[in-house]
């Protein structure tokens, strides 16, 4: 029972640590020696080069320009100055759309919460319900729908305004989804010519004992497609030569560490050691070691690539097939080729980089099978996934390492550490499977079978949203894990389940206003000081980087991760819709997220990210959709209120 | 509580009836007289002509050869000696394929009864659990799943048993899809050229100013599909044309008639009255009315066919657009137009008798809309089908009655009069709803939008399905009507669902025995003796039929009604699956009812349907799907007595 003091106090600790956060990336960015990790894409671009390569000694690594800390925010109107298509130029329409989103929310939630103001928020305050229950009530319990009696005639102001509400969002989502359609469609034209709009890829060539897989995909689009067809190219199985080349450019790039060694100080001809990461083994000369170990594997790649080539075996039932004309490709494509309608699948080729090799060669029959097993595999994840962790926790406590290595005892037996363990061991298993819970379900929709990158993150993020919504928005409003949730709906007969979960809602307001403010905010903040990437640079920089290959390497900044990031946005649409009518006190926390995490992406998009792929925005289907399942919501929630 | 020789008796009581049926229809069948309501295909086909014509004026009636009457059960072999391909040939494939759903229906279960009457009737039968409950039980129920105990080792027997069923059925739905698959391809492509084959119909041309339709629809495929388009043909809404074409039809028949009257008696003209029926009015020279009266309507015809050629507002957005070859059909049905998706769409053209040419006119958005109330309106349907016959039943009382029309009430209050109403008015309303119900479902699914009659039936049929489903499978096991069971199940937590279901269904097999019974084989007995349109041509004979041309109407065999008679035969399909690790005793009933209604059928196909439409087999995607639904039920019975 949170008061409106408390919501203030805790609001101004968010806000003042979400600006030393600020403070702390607007200094630490100033610093010649962090610039890599603030500017990375302009050094990709070509635009920006080392500043620690001129002025002093010190200037390199310290910024001594006091003139350049007092413009500390000027980062944020930099940001926001950037028209739009110069900005689609720079960084993709991948980003560009990504950051629309953000943008919606704040269409979506200002007008709302005007109204919502306007009307719900007297409504509700100058009721007396909770006063004449005599109860505990705080005053974000005054300004929410608590105040309103059951079958209160005032109810039907939050019905007329959950009506409102929705009608505003789909008109919202209608015309976003009309201005993205739009923009892919001009994307897509006004681009240059690029092969994957030529290209098709066809899957599952049926096996043919008189040809090869590359004779017959060309007898058959000579014969089927004789006007438009040009050319193919079969997909080989090239995983093995893929490990080799990369093992040559390891040593590769040893070699030129060594060369520049010995340039700089060519009295000394360096010595390296054969073992394990250079620590043991015989002692040999350095340059000559590793010129034999890049000849040595060059000529292995070689015979590799030839295998490959060659043997039948690595060839797999798939090609890319180009057409002479756009036209041709389209309705390739488009069609279908056979009477057996799951042979020589053809579909659009993803452009080169979005390609996800490993899965082209997956037969029909086997993805539905695979689909169905990882179905059933989700739902075990969302329901059951307390389980194992409630296992590992059970293993993890003093006992139990006690007994598994008896040696440790003397240690753990010191109250510091003994303390520690207790308590926080259970919650590092819970916390070690979330985070790598984007990256399981990564691996699951690539067990499915999905052939571009840009699917992959599509799927793993409808996932990841189902996932959220089980477990963070209906786990926190009816208290409990999933399971015991499941639990719960299963023993309750099927009309009590909406009453259970439409109670509990604004009750649950104070606790998600917290979760935005520590979360959003504070994650927002956190994401433009890049405090991982910045240790992992210099860590990398101390340690690692010989070259300035390795120094480009270490900068690596990244593409924004969509399988996770999209569907942490979507939670705050969904709490944003369904509390817009129970407790419009909320929206004000969910605007300022929408508004400072536009400002930081749109820095971060400029500035940082370079997205290993362009899907030209082939994700809005799946955002509109979420934010209409949130929208759903909104109206069911109010539904079981009905005055 | 039925016991196996109240079973027995019931099923002699059938089989007689059945065979009286049968009985009937040799007898009747042999009657000249009746010939055109028994053997109307050929007349179609024009092999067979009149007996009527020949002999002497008693042998124009009746059949005295009393060798015929000796081979009464002749038809039968006669009726199965006919080859497939000749069937395809003579009848279509539609009636092909159909009559493969009841032979498919013998080949799942015979081998299923026989493995049942092996394994499971001896596991249940050696079992004492009822003898030891002491309750009072039948032999069917000794021979069912009741006799055996909850968790009882035994238990293992059927859950292996209905997954060795479940596989069986998979099993033999792929094969049997194969074999479809197959034979609609041969169909296709030996079938002769057909316009429709190289037509595609194209819905949703937008509205231009500056075009008409025709106009815009020629450039856009003379742009975009240059080297195929031949011609396109735009839709008129010709609906009043159409009444007056049938007018004219009906005045050209009476004209035929008075002037064979004419013919046959020169010396009298024949006169009619203008009026009513041709009971009143003034009287005029019949043959000098009707020919002024065709000539009147063939100008009328004539400016109603000019003004919807020319008048703008009679063309609607949509046209047949006909390619040169088949491949430019098939790319253009199969590839998307235009940048908006809702735009220019098109598919293939159903065959011009599959149109269903009302709903060509419809736009996109409002098709969505559509589905969308009849989905809800369904759901009404199935589950409060109740509430208005209730109202009527409540209504359709004695003193209802006397109310409404106190005029009547001496009548009504005779003793005979009044028992009867007070007997039947209830079952009335509840048989004519059901009577009414595939047509109900029909014009939903009319308002739903489809534009061939094809999809319509089919759509219906799955509508129907779903509503045999839940009010007579789960509405005779769970007892009450879909509404009561919703209540039931809402108020019922989620995990005693199945279990009151999986509890009820042994317990209503003999209910379902005497179902099929009654409803399968009398149904199908009283199919093949064709008595409705018998008595209906008979009337219309003595009473109407005036020319040749009447007689040939009078005779209209119809084609067999796939959307209502289908999800019939799919209860079967589902008491069969459901019932065959329950209560295996079920199943030769089952068996019993495919066998005689294929061989009914293969009669009817040959001798009296005349299909409306062809559409090449294009329903088996349906019916596989239903009776996969079917076999998942039966899983999922057997899941809820895990041993």
């Amino acid at each position: 029972m949170a008061t409106l003091a408390d919501i203030g106090l805790a609001a101004a600790i968010n806000i003042l640590s979400a600006f030393a956060f600020l403070l702390a990336f607007a200094i630490l960015r100033l610093q010649p020696i962090n610039d890599r990790v603030y500017f990375p894409k302009w050094y990709l671009k070509g635009v920006r080069s080392s500043p620690t390569h001129s002025g002093t000694f010190v200037r390199k690594f310290v910024n001594l320009d006091l003139h350049s800390y007092l413009r500390f925010l000027g980062w944020m109107p930099a940001a926001l100055k950037m028209p739009e298509p110069e900005l689609i130029d720079h960084a993709g329409l991948d980003s560009a759309v990504y950051l629309r989103i953000y943008l919606m929310g704040l269409k979506l939630f200002v007008p709302m919460a005007i109204l919502a103001f306007a009307v719900l928020v007297p409504v509700n305050w100058t009721n007396a319900t909770l006063e004449n229950l005599k109860v505990e009530y705080s005053d974000i319990d005054k300004l929410s729908i608590s105040n309103i009696a059951k079958r209160s005639p005032r109810l039907w102001a939050h019905l007329v305004m959950a009506y409102v509400f929705s009608f505003w969002t789909c008109y919202v989502l209608l015309k976003e989804y009309e201005i993205i359609a739009s923009m892919r469609l001009h994307f897509l034209a006004s681009e240059k010519r690029r092969p994957d709009q030529f290209t098709v890829l066809v899957q599952n060539v049926p096996p043919d004992p008189d040809e090869s897989v590359s004779e017959l995909v060309e007898h058959f689009f000579l014969v089927n497609h004789r006007d438009h067809y040009l050319t193919h190219q079969v997909v080989h199985n090239a995983n093995k030569l893929a490990k080799l080349i990369e093992e040559k450019k390891q040593m590769q790039n040893w070699l030129d560490y060594y060369q520049l060694k010995y340039d700089r100080n060519p009295s000394k001809r360096p010595t390296a050691k054969t073992g394990f990461l250079g620590l043991c083994g015989k002692k040999v000369d350095a340059i000559e070691f590793y010129t034999s170990e890049v000849e040595r594997l060059s000529k292995k790649a070689a015979t590799e690539r030839d295998r490959v080539k060659k043997n039948p075996k690595s060839i797999m039932p798939a090609a890319f097939v180009s057409f002479r004309t756009r036209w041709g490709a389209a309705v390739c494509a488009q069609t279908q080729q056979t009477r057996n309608p799951t042979l020589w699948l053809t579909e659009w080729a993803p452009e080169p980089r979005d390609v996800y090799w490993q899965n082209l060669a997956i037969p029909f029959v086997s993805l539905t099978v695979r689909s169905l097993i990882m179905a059933v595999a989700f739902f075990f994840l969302t329901f059951f996934f307390m389980i194992p962790i409630a296992f590992v926790q059970s293993l993890a406590n003093i006992e139990g390492i006690e007994k598994a290595v008896p040696f440790l005892k003397p240690i753990i037996e010191v109250h510091i550490i003994k303390s520690f363990i207790q308590g926080f061991l259970p919650g590092i298993a819970l916390k070690i499977f979330l985070i790598f819970l984007p990256t399981i379900l990564m691996l699951m929709s690539k067990f499915e079978g999905f052939i571009s990158l840009s699917s992959l993150e599509r799927r793993s993020a409808s996932k990841y949203y189902l996932f959220i919504l089980v477990n963070v928005f209906l786990g926190s409003i009816v208290a409990g894990t999933a399971f015991q949730q499941l639990h719960t709906f299963m023993h309750q007969s099927a009309n009590e389940i909406p009453k259970t979960i439409g109670v509990s809602i604004p009750m649950k307001a104070t606790f998600f206003i917290t979760y935005i403010m520590v979360d959003g905010w504070a994650g927002i903040a956190g994401e433009i000081l890049r405090l991982k990437p910045l240790i992992i640079y210099h860590l990398k920089n101390f340690f690692l980087v010989k070259t300035e290959k390795d120094r480009e390497e270490a900068m690596d900044p990244g593409s924004f991760d969509f399988a996770s990031s999209e569907p942490q946005i979507q939670l705050y649409f969904l709490l944003g819709l369904v509390y817009a009518v129970v407790t419009p006190f909320l929206l004000p926390f969910i605007i300022i997220f929408f508004g400072l995490a536009y400002a930081v992406f749109r820095h971060q998009m400029i500035n940082v990210y370079n997205q290993e792929y362009e899907s030209g925005a082939a994700f809005w289907p799946d955002v509109h959709g979420f934010a209409r399942a949130a929208m759903t919501l909104l109206l069911l929630n109010i539904h079981f209120r009905k005055p």
